[in-house]
């Protein structure tokens, strides 16, 4: 009897034959189910966009939360499992207001991300703090610090990039396309909100209102978009 | 030998090939078997209505508690494993008393809720508090707080919602149509009371009587009907 | 290869894909093999019956004790597995003695059951006090407080119920049937002690005596009867 | 691939489906292996009495010991695995002493016998004294108290039972059949070491001697038989 | 499929359908592979052989110790696997010189060997000093105490004898029946030392010399034979 | 039913029957899949030389690092898992920086090695800071210290040895060849630095731009090369 | 279905049923892939000699370390997984100076060569320094204390053995045929150095080289022969 692969993945953190860690491959697997969110990097800050799947109209689209803040200079856009993304967010808040705390500046964006991932890297460890599973979350990662703004990317096996610009979720393979098309460092804010929500209307089955779609900016500080805002930016579609 | 998908649920909390949380799933299913109940908000208050299940009628029907309070301005009710719920409700009142205890205020309802689904996320973890499987029930949360009532769902995998109306348990797909069809965001509390009755009343396989069924409202607190009240709107329909 | 549900089962506290947990459903099992106990709630007290099952005439039937005293106030009739029965009253008493050094007054019947159910239904969790599998044993708890007399029926899996009257143990479904034809709730203490053992008597292969039956009342307190008093009963039938 | 109920011993503390703890209905069968003991309890004491496998006649008989004492005034014989029983006899030596010790009175026979049980009851749950697996042996407790002398009779599960007289071990079958014929209540001391031995010598293959068999009475206090006793008591056969 | 008995090993301290402890049966296998030893007592001491196995010319004969002091009036003989057995000499040692420390005087053989067993039994339990597997040694423990000298036998199911005469190891068979015959109490000690090295001879392949036998006598104290005492005793073959 | 190879990994660290420690050798493979990097000693300091995988023109190229500072006179290139390195990295900053603390001086090279390899060497063993499986990685740690310039290689199964050049991940075959060819222990540094990135041009597919490679030396201190320092390494080919 | 062998070997510390520890055999196999290392016992020190391989002409051969102080007057030879020996010369190390401490004296070779085997047998334990696997390495552990020079040999079964002469490694079998042939207990220490040498020649693939081989000995004091010295020896073959 040869053991296939899927032998390898009940050992939560172990090694296929390859070289593989499966339970990694497997929750990036549920991002790929999950709704899409975009990321933009401008001069002047970062852009991101995301598609609420609202299932029921009795849902209230404002609890739908795809976006939030982590600290006043960081935002996050995830996709995924929402309720693993909420807990690297409680995560990453905490260490952000210890960092205030501890040295009176604000935490850089890169060492937020940092500390996020090393809590996703480390599943299946027996901590107290971390999971017996990979995180099945990747988030967007947009900031503003003594570097300007910036856009990060994480992935479930705790391993981040910087971006200019970056689509994750169900649509990310088409959207990423349309980003490479239309991205260029000298993008105006204004210019990017419209870049961002013109590729989530492509990949987005039902028409973009301000209910199925949330949008967020970190300029000088984060800042999520009223329904009015977003209306706007639909309007300039 | 190729492994069946029924290979991965034995890790409690492992990720199947395709991204799919299996124990999660299992879970919901215990909650397709439970006793339906309904939640409806309005502008005045939130109602919930369960069905109650009297297997027997030696049972003594007010111990069967389906709607239990959490704290004075919030109560909850329930759909799946009982005993879970229990454990659920009573870590929130713990938590809500301590939150009044510490700041002098009553918790929010979002708050409320999320603590019930860190608990909820948290199983296979081997944490004090924590279960070793997810729990299998499924809770609508009625309460009222500085942003006036609100109503959230939870389910198995610690998400939540904030909703206008739900239904879980056994007849919610029924009953989660019939409340798109009559729910408004300017009916009355009574006017919510005869639909959740009339709704629960449809998917029943009995007739309704104060003995099977619980009504309880948030409107400036939480409050369980009597069984003459109950009456009361079963008169109505 | 398309595993049997038996594969669920070790995990000892895992959900099967229809959202069930086998081993509750098989320490029920348990339950079905024991002896048979009876429960009956009137407006005066209630009263405990269970049968004895004397293996061996050199068996001292004091000895074997299927009805035992919780507190003054409280008293419980156990099937299934003694022991792991001796280790839940012994939880409980704790509690009480607990409860009344604490506040100065006797634990309430329902608390005293919760806290028995809050220990059951931890099976599995690595707890202290808590087992390794359910408890293999379903208990009727007798007991009289503030609210007067009341009866709670205890699964395995942690849950419980209140009841008017409630049979347990292999004879459980057929004496559940002759208990909802006989049961009034204007039954007097002599009238439910004359149902309960004759209920017994229909289900045990045994003639009734002494030896082989015990009975017990929480009237104003928990009184275990003499032979002398059982005898009395059994010559009213 | 139906799995047999093999699968199902594996978990040590683990409900087959048909309610059964297969790790203590195998430990119960190592029993059977064990030599046999006999108890008698009367009016004026209880009688203890044992084979003893003289596997080779370069064992020192004396050391190979069946009866032992508790407490001054409890002994016991054992039937099984002979490292067990004498981990469970240590257990009972501290508790008595302690008792001693704390209350200044010694502990009672019951009292003596529930500590055991706690202890056996508790395997595989990873607490510091018990042990990952059912004790492999029943005891026979003969002790006097305030409420005279009586005999307790355990079992791997953690149960026990008070009794008039019993038989453990691969001859107990036979045994318990001759005892119920031959014991009453009114029964001398002498009177019941001599049935004792009749009844062991039946179900002994070899001729019983000084060397191979042991007795031991608790009538005022606990007292092993001398070889000489021992054969008086042969004598009278 | 059925489960043969091979599945029942794996679990280290787990009961079989038969009631059998696989894996201490399999480790006295272990001590069926080991080299034989001899022990003899006489009213004026024990003697002990064992039987060396020097797998090359180039070993030191006497790094091969197979007998081994625990404390000045006792020392025991070994068959199976040494390190193992070291690490019950060691745990004996660090017992009697604790013994002697507190109570000012020599523990007893008894004690010593009980204290050997109770380390041995607890195997699988996850204490801090039991190993995770039964330990793979049998021992002959040769003492002089007030009670004049003695020899006990321990098996790894931490099971002791005291005897007259044993051997253990490859050879034990043979060897018991040889002892059998040729043993009865009033041997001198002259007389034990050449019956078991006769008897070590016939089951050894090897010519017996000072290099590859080992002697040692606990009369007053123990004693190990120096070549020139071990050539003595061949010489009288 | 003779079980394949494939059953020994699922231990993270066992033996199979040969002597092999799977996992070991499987995080091997997972370095074999990584991008290339080449260290090169020479008499005046270390140079490494890392390909660069940028995926999507939007990645922001300076976030992919390769190579990375350990301390001001240690740096590292590494193939394999990128979050797994990170985790190695702190450890050795931390190491360096307390050796710096407690002794006054910089800690050698070797040290910062070994305490590296021995955090490696520990996986599976529940320690706080050591995974539960290998670390997918290897490293070039370039450094200088009071012998001189020194270059160690390390693989997960936390080995190291000290090499004058080495290249690891998918091209490190042909580049050890070709570095075998060409080193020589004369080489200048900026000899040095033109093998290196002519080695890696062979071995990329893509044009070998600034964007693509990072060079880092350690002559005095370890120094990571700007975009127009490795732009003049480039024009030099 | 007949489980194989290669089922026992899963529980890293378990008896197969012919009473074997496969870990522990298997580990030996690890031993049997290493390179060959020699140690001579003579009245003047003890010789060591290893074969070193040197995979890449670009290795440091005296990085490849495969001959190790322990203390100023121990030192060892090893064969088998390198970055084991490592651990366990570490903790020999700490051994000895910790005894220096204590004592005010060099602890003597048997009790450090103790002291590495007590670490060693306890593997699968899951104590804070012991191994979760048998350690892969055997040791030649070369010293000299008050009863002048001694050789040890170790396996990872925790065993060990004192010899006059030993080989391990891949050519241990023709290398310790060799060594019965030439060793005399009256060889001189440069003898022992040509007979090392030569044997170690005759297993080893390529030319004898000062890079690819290394001689340590004990007299006075451990001594690692410089590239020099090796030369010396090398010429006298």
């Amino acid at each position: 009897m040869f053991l296939t692969r899927t032998e390898y993945d009940r050992g939560v953190n172990t090694f296929s034959p390859e070289g593989r860690l499966f339970q990694v491959e497997y929750a990036i697997e549920a991002i790929k189910l999950g709704s899409t969110a975009i990321g933009l990097k401008t001069k002047h800050g970062v852009v991101l966009a995301v598609e609420k799947r609202i299932t029921s109209p009795l849902l209230e689209p404002s609890s739908v939360e795809k976006i939030m803040e982590i600290d006043e200079h960081i935002g996050c856009a995830m996709s995924g499992l929402i309720a693993d993304a909420r807990t690297l967010v409680e995560h990453a808040r905490v260490e952000t207001q210890n960092h205030r705390f501890s040295y009176g500046e604000p935490m850089t964006v890169e060492s937020t991300t940092q500390a996020l991932c090393d809590l996703a890297l480390r599943f299946g460890e027996g901590d107290e703090e971390s999971m017996s599973r990979p995180f099945g979350v990747s988030l967007l990662i947009a900031g503003r610090d003594e570097n300007g703004p910036s856009l990060y990317y994480t992935d479930p096996s705790g391993t981040f990039w910087q971006c200019n610009a970056k689509a994750i979720g169900s649509g990310s393979e088409g959207a990423d396309s349309s980003l490479q098309e239309q991205y260029n460092k000298d993008l105006t804010l204004e210019e990017a909100e419209t870049i961002a929500l013109s590729i989530l209307k492509q990949v987005m089955e039902e028409k973009v209102t301000p209910n199925n779609v949330d949008i967020a900016k970190v300029s000088e500080k984060y800042h999520l978009y009223t329904p009015a805002e977003v209306e706007a930016v639909i309007s300039r579609l």
